[in-house]
């Protein structure tokens, strides 16, 4: 990731606008000397240019297309996917445009919020599918306008299917692709990067392959930035799509779209759609093993590969564009089969980041949301700036307000059911609660033969990381100290460390020991008493849901707890203990326990009532030991607390 | 430095005016998330805080009167005496006015630019009096916008010794002190601290000791924030004029005034000057011994030392003011025997910090002028802000310029004839030059016996720190590597460590080793190919006069070199390579060699040419390991070179 390359800049002067010109520029602020480190390119980069870089390098690449969902749970499970296909490494997605599911809307399920969804919480790079026909000026620019808002950065510009049969050219409308692009061209100017769409075989619209042809290029030179093509079923195909292409000076990127066959009946329907012809080849493969799923999947598997192989072996292809039809398993396999699918164990930063252009310099943020990433993205979505280098004091007024934090897809994946059983249908006092955390970072099934999976601070089971303090969490746990976040300390392990490791090669990475739990106010009066014991060497906060706080942090600075030293840059330090966010964190943390927790339960019933005792008297503590060099004497204070309490 | 306290603050929303109100938000730039992580309280208060705050925790302080030199040379002299002086810990220091010697001007012997220096190069808090009789408002609010453009923050309002015999009082004009004290407060708000002087035994053209208790009452009525005191000889003077005062309804710090007697003469002037009457069991002393200079001082300091323990002892005074006369044995000996002069090995950050309140925030400079930060200071005084927890990109038009480098004390406190002794009355060739830099870093006499104390980059003997490597650094000067600057690595020591630490103790400090020289482009290509083998653990910049510059910093980003882990803090990283100010300095290192060693011989001389030549054709290199946890490889990279070379 980090520049090698050796270059020579001339004297003082010049070299300052050297620098100005250089992509590290691009991360600075004009208005302040705070600017990112550009630890990670791809960050500051716009899709043409990282696409570019990757040809250069000599790199495959792939994306992936999905379409929106039907309903709010379906969108749920599509976000889930995206993390985990994002995670395979490609180079973008895209998310086509239902013109019938008000596609530009606020709904969950709009093309507009899922691509938002993408990018935002996600952190994928995301062109958004628009067309045009059957549409006003006014309502294509609203679009355009609020996907700029949002942060959407590409837009594939299609004309889309025109409503009715008898649709007619408009005079001054949006009739072809071509008009949509000259439109973002003279309303956006050079904002958007534009995709445009690619007909191997011809537009079964167009008068004739070679007029075709002709249309594709009017619509790149109107200032479409690359192609992606319609599906094709022979690799000679789109080669020789592209050779003519180029054959009549098109010469920006074309990517082949690449539809692996998941069955018999989406491969027809999907072909009626397109209007393109089924090879007989093929068919004849299909037809006899229509009713095979499994057969009909592992062949399409085959071809898929057999294609890209050939494709990527012509030289003239850098990447493939698949039509996922929202599905995993098939592109999943054809990509690992190919040697593309590259899940990177190495992180920018220790946490999950955002594709929106506003946050590209963001490089700290508190270490409360470490389980909830979504949630503290939804709730810094309007900052107008994003802090880098270091928090500062967030009381200062340039601060953001951490607003409120309800989202649908924060709502826990599993339903109702399935939390009773985890959680225990019916609580029988503080010690049941006691047990379901104990349960959860043990990983063995509660009394009634349920795993634990997910809590109300953490959706997922636990971190690898978390993981090497289990022992001691479960100890603590079962006394009463309900941890829902930790880390340990990390004394300069190497920044491609597997579990700790994040940032460029060739760095070193560190943390302070950190846990925060709830527990009962007899437990806080000891452990005020221990703490003093501790003095300077442990930060604590500890605060109750009515806002009452007690903490040691000097002058409410952060703390940092995360840093990483890497060669020929400043010092980055991702992850602070901020005492004034941590009273943001400590409502949305003390609602969780009523609103994905004690809402379970019937109103006025014992377990409803063992929650609401909780929450109405527990404390939230957060504990760092500063002397990370030492062994963690956080599990000391802890037990000291215990004796005490003996 | 740490605030343990516990505090308890209320919910979210109050807490976060809580922090507003806190010393930390003061640091805190309104347009900016980075704010300076309050390192070191003492930079961010005014000195009435700084006072009360001493006063609050018991700590006893004193403070330093000078008064302005009258050559240029004497004003080198007193900068030095500034920085040995202000070692011992002094509160604050004060210059005094000189009507006679234009004491608003720019002449580098005027109050002003003495203040300015104390404040802004040395980093002392300071005073500057100014008096008022004779002048015309205008030129007073001149001088006070002066002040308040250079740095200054506190005036002590005098009325001053009316010019000629038959002075009357001007109607409207400045008739005394408290015109000008009204006058500060009318046009400056509550900018400046305001000083004024009490006499204990009543001003000598009061109408009585009441009236001028009364004189005194209106001047802290109408702005003033303190008092100093006239000299005087017992203590009981003090304290009842203290009772006085109070008895009166005046109830802000009184500060005495203390005059260690030094010589029978000065006495004899002072008090002349101020019309006090020297006690008779002190003239009795005095007189036997008026010819025996020592004996004086010695029974001053005794004098001095009883009569400040009583003071102090009497609970009623936790500052003494000392009428230094500029001079430093006899203050020094007076404070080291009360047991208050307090040498602080620990320094707030790695380098020597400004007082200027522009420069509270500032916590990151470029390691280039680690031996000339009076350079430093000088050429980014004209900056509007100061970069603080990262450099970031220095080529951002955000960034001020590094203007000029030329100021009258940073030429060489040693004569010519002193320095052509150390640095050769006649050079014979480039070998001489290296003999020059290794006896300067072994400390041995060079061939005609004389010890190189300073070099052109380094005005003072080497640093304790630099003491650590000399082994290796002699051996690399001997053939050709003309060291000037390096640092060790530093893999998490104590910030306390007396030779490396920084910052407030229980932090950890980390360095990456750094290593700085010239060298000729035969050495320069040998090292570059050796570098090839270094690449990504080593950053390198390399330029010669022209400009020429050679790196392979990623993105002419800047690389962290000094670091520090503090508890409940930021992480603080004071020290930066920067590539881009590396041009700026490479114009001021190269510039040295010229103006003030070539310049030492006659033009057209041999001596003369050498130098020019090492001038024109050397390079200056900057390396630096990025590996800090391991054992330093810039010795093995500068063996390797000259393996090559052999």
């Amino acid at each position: 990731m980090v520049n090698e390359t050796q270059h020579t800049c001339s004297a003082s002067s010049s070299s300052r606008s050297d620098g100005g010109s250089s992509s590290g520029s691009e991360s600075s602020k004009d208005n302040s000397r705070c600017s990112t480190p550009v630890l990670d390119t791809d960050r500051h980069e716009r899709l043409r240019e990282k696409m570019r870089r990757r040809q250069d390098a000599g790199d495959k690449w792939f994306s992936l297309e999905f379409f929106p969902p039907r309903t709010a749970n379906a969108a749920v499970n599509l976000i889930s996917r995206f993390d985990r296909m994002g995670a395979g490494g490609p180079l973008f997605i895209d998310v086509t445009w239902h013109p019938a599911g008000d596609p530009g809307s606020d709904k969950e399920t709009s093309s507009m919020i899922i691509a938002n969804t993408a990018v935002n919480y996600c952190g994928l790079e995301t062109i958004l599918h628009m067309t045009c026909c059957n549409q006003t000026k006014d309502d294509i620019t609203g679009h355009l306008q609020k996907a700029k808002r949002l942060g959407l950065k590409n837009i594939m510009a299609l004309r889309g299917d025109p409503a009715g049969e008898e649709w007619e050219e408009e005079v001054d409308g949006f009739n072809h692709a071509v008009d949509l692009v000259k439109h973002i061209r003279n309303e956006f100017d050079d904002y958007f990067d534009i995709c445009v769409a690619g007909y191997p075989k011809g537009h079964p619209e167009a008068e004739s392959y070679e007029a075709d042809l002709r249309h594709l290029k009017e619509k790149v030179f109107a200032g479409a930035d690359f192609i992606i093509t319609q599906l094709f079923f022979r690799p000679e195909t789109f080669l020789k799509f592209m050779k003519d292409c180029q054959a009549i000076g098109i010469t920006c990127p074309i990517i082949p779209g690449i539809f692996p066959i998941q069955g018999y009946h989406s491969l027809r329907q999907l072909v009626k759609l397109s209007k393109l012809e089924v090879p007989q080849e093929i068919k004849d493969v299909i037809e006899p093993i229509k009713d095979n799923d499994a057969a009909i999947r592992n062949y399409g598997v085959e071809l898929a590969v057999s294609m890209c192989r050939e494709l990527l072996d012509s030289g003239m292809v850098h990447g493939l564009h698949f039509y996922t039809l929202n599905r995993e398993v098939a592109t999943t396999e054809v990509l690992k089969r190919l040697g593309i699918w590259k899940e990177d164990p190495r992180r920018p930063l220790p946490w999950a980041v955002s594709a929106h252009p506003k946050r590209r310099v963001e490089d700290v943020r508190p270490i409360f949301w470490a389980s909830r990433p979504k949630s503290y993205i939804y709730r810094t979505q309007e900052w107008d700036d994003f802090p880098n280098g270091r928090w500062g004091n967030s009381s200062s007024p340039a601060f953001g307000e951490l607003k409120d934090y309800y989202l649908f897809y924060l709502k826990s994946k599993s339903p109702r059911e399935e939390l009773l059983k985890m959680w225990g249908e019916e609580l029988t006092g503080e010690e049941s609660v006691f047990e379901v955390f104990t349960c959860y970072i043990t990983g063995e099934p509660n009394r009634n033969g349920y795993k634990v999976t997910c809590m109300p601070w953490n959706d997922d089971p636990l971190a690898t990381e978390t993981n090497l303090l289990k022992d001691q969490l479960e100890k603590v746990n079962r006394r009463g100290i309900l941890t829902i976040n930790s880390q340990p300390n990390i004394n300069g392990k190497p920044s491609t460390d597997p579990i700790v490791g994040w940032g460029p090669s060739g760095g070193y990475v560190f943390q302070k020991a950190y846990l925060e739990f709830f527990t009962s106010s007899e437990i806080v009066t000891a452990l005020l008493k221990v703490l003093k014991k501790y003095e300077l060497r442990v930060n604590y906060h500890i605060v109750n849901v009515k806002g009452q706080n007690i903490t040691n942090a000097p002058d409410l600075q952060p703390n940092a707890v995360t840093w990483g030293i890497f060669p020929g840059r400043e010092i980055i330090q991702p992850t602070v203990v901020d005492p004034v966010s941590f009273l943001s964190w400590k409502d949305e943390a003390f609602a969780l326990w009523i609103e994905q927790w004690a809402k379970l339960y019937e109103e006025e019933s014992p377990s409803r009532m063992i929650i609401q005792y909780i929450h109405d008297n527990y404390y939230l503590v957060n504990l760092v030991d500063n002397d990370f060099p030492l062994e963690n004497c956080l599990w000391q204070v802890v037990e000291d607390t215990f004796e005490l309490l003996n």
